[in-house]
């Protein structure tokens, strides 16, 4: 049975899945000559290997084309090698200094290509709206059952960003209880009575420098304490606590934001793994006020090392005032480019 | 100047080096068929190249020979990429809702051996004993200045745990504040007066599943909450704060657990990459009590994923139970071929 334990030194919780144990020589990254796996032909995402997943939950297909079968456009599934599973309640465990909880929850694959080779980055305008207006539509549906308090949204691309198939997906995993790592927005919004967020926009406008675009609707900066080299947020400026509430409208707005940059992103940096990461507010949980929804897209180009996972202090060699100038100059090059 | 700077959502540091900017090209990781820079020729950790270090703070060497010259068997220097100067005073500084302070510390390289090839679970335990005692030394050399606050011993070994050097060596970082990752062990210790570590150790021998290995000494075993798949730890039975308090009979000791295990642990899974750290109390800051100093071996056997670093709770495949398992029964194997 899965579980969540909770490790007492950290007061941070992991994901355990006790009912699997992978052999110690079973690692994809412990072998020479490491490889995503994935030809077209063993793809489970492909077009055509439909039975090679769990049964479909919910798609976007040509009418007179079957649930399971070729015809669609976005596809999910759940995540077959998940250890969430949204069945019965969530129950506590204590067995003297240690904490642990069942592994209540729900994990699902957005394949958002029926093509093996497209990557996001390479995405029509029209392909980008249909892949966001499904994670919406994904995230009111598991926002529905009472059980579920934190979807997180995440994109792996490449296997410095822990992705293991290079079929181009995003996962959705709804969490029975709240991840601590944005406390400031909460502490923030008690302590002032205001979005974080919102004052940070003010801020960067502000400042100016850390800004890579904006349009009616988005601001793209990196931020004051990047993490990553070249990461970058993509937020709304209308104050918005549900990535789910978005209007069809707003989907249009954040895919053509995301179509604007996200390919000069990735040639500036050289195709290099990344996340997209959707964060939004903790759901069926009265009493959390003040959060933000917004994106975040962090380029993987270094490997985490031991003071980072020890300490959880990052280093970041690259000043995001630098980045954000640096990614400026290459989207004014390819408008030039593509004006010309 | 290089700075640390505030994260206001996630209210942690990150470490900033605003004095140089990599550019988009310049990350190890984005490039083609990834290799860890290091030939014999151009390694500035090998024995005759010393001069393509800086200057040598400490080594133990052969009599008769001179400081920045052959003849060494462990030396540390200055790590020449680290953007911490331990200069001037702590300054914190506030621009909006942004703070920021002076990147002040120490980050010293300890170079294991003079041989390029060999790594740390090949090595005598003689040479083991000299890693550590050195590592000790600077740990307590580091902690006279009333500026350093917290002392991080770490080691990456191989790309997937943030190596760039394959040379074998360790890292000493001495930072001017405390990280928080540790919370639980000083909450515990201000509600039940006593410490955590000590209690989990109680814990840990009586329940039995997760023990690896154990001496008069030292107790090696899976923690309950694993963040890594295999992840050990190495703690002192005897309640003890700083790694810098071992004697050297403390230190023989802890140099034959390691010379014990880590050939078993690299061999199960192997030869993976791997980060070893040394946790231990804070110093130089008063009512901080309670902190049992220990030591993680953490396997990085997968790459962290978006929803990883954006929630923070890790995912493991592996239960530690399992893991312990698989690592008791090889050491029976070792040492079964060892008698035979």
């Amino acid at each position: 049975m899965p579980e969540m334990r909770k490790d007492p030194i950290r007061d941070e919780w992991v994901i355990i899945a006790t009912d699997q144990g992978l052999k110690p020589r079973d690692f994809p990254i412990n072998k020479q000559g490491v490889q995503i796996a994935g030809s077209q032909a063993t793809c489970p995402f492909c077009e055509g290997n439909e039975a090679m997943t769990t049964p479909e939950i919910a798609a976007y297909r040509d009418e007179c084309t079957r649930p399971n079968h070729p015809g669609w456009l976005v596809r999910t599934v759940s995540n077959k090698f998940s250890p969430f599973k949204l069945q019965g309640d969530f129950h506590l465990d204590r067995s003297g200094l240690y904490t642990s909880h069942n592994g209540l929850g729900q994990h699902e694959v957005v394949i958002e290509t029926p093509l093996h080779g497209l990557q996001m980055h390479q995405f029509s305008l029209d392909n980008l709206e249909l892949v966001y207006r499904m994670l919406r539509d994904r995230y009111c549906a598991l926002a529905a059952d009472h059980r579920v308090k934190y979807i997180q949204i995440y994109k792996n691309r490449g296997l410095f960003a822990g992705a293991s198939i290079e079929h181009s997906h995003s996962q959705v995993l709804a969490l029975p209880m709240l991840p601590l790592l944005h406390r400031g927005i909460g502490e923030y919004y008690y302590r002032q009575g205001r979005c974080l967020l919102c004052d940070i926009i003010d801020q960067e406008q502000r400042d100016g420098v850390r800004i890579v675009y904006e349009n009616p609707s988005y601001l793209i900066f990196c931020p004051y304490a990047s993490r990553f080299s070249y990461e970058t947020w993509i937020v709304p400026k209308k104050h918005q606590e549900h990535f789910g509430f978005l209007s069809d409208e707003e989907i249009a707005d954040l895919a053509s934001a995301i179509h604007t940059f996200l390919p000069v992103l990735v040639e500036s940096l050289g195709d290099p793994s990344y996340n997209l990461v959707i964060n939004s507010s903790p759901v069926n949980l009265p009493g959390v006020a003040g959060y933000h929804s917004f994106l975040e897209i962090n380029p993987r180009l270094m490997v985490q090392n031991g003071m980072e996972m020890s300490c959880g202090y990052f280093i970041n060699p690259v000043a995001p005032e630098y980045a954000a100038e640096a990614l400026r100059q290459s989207l004014q090059d390819r408008s030039v480019v593509a004006a010309g």
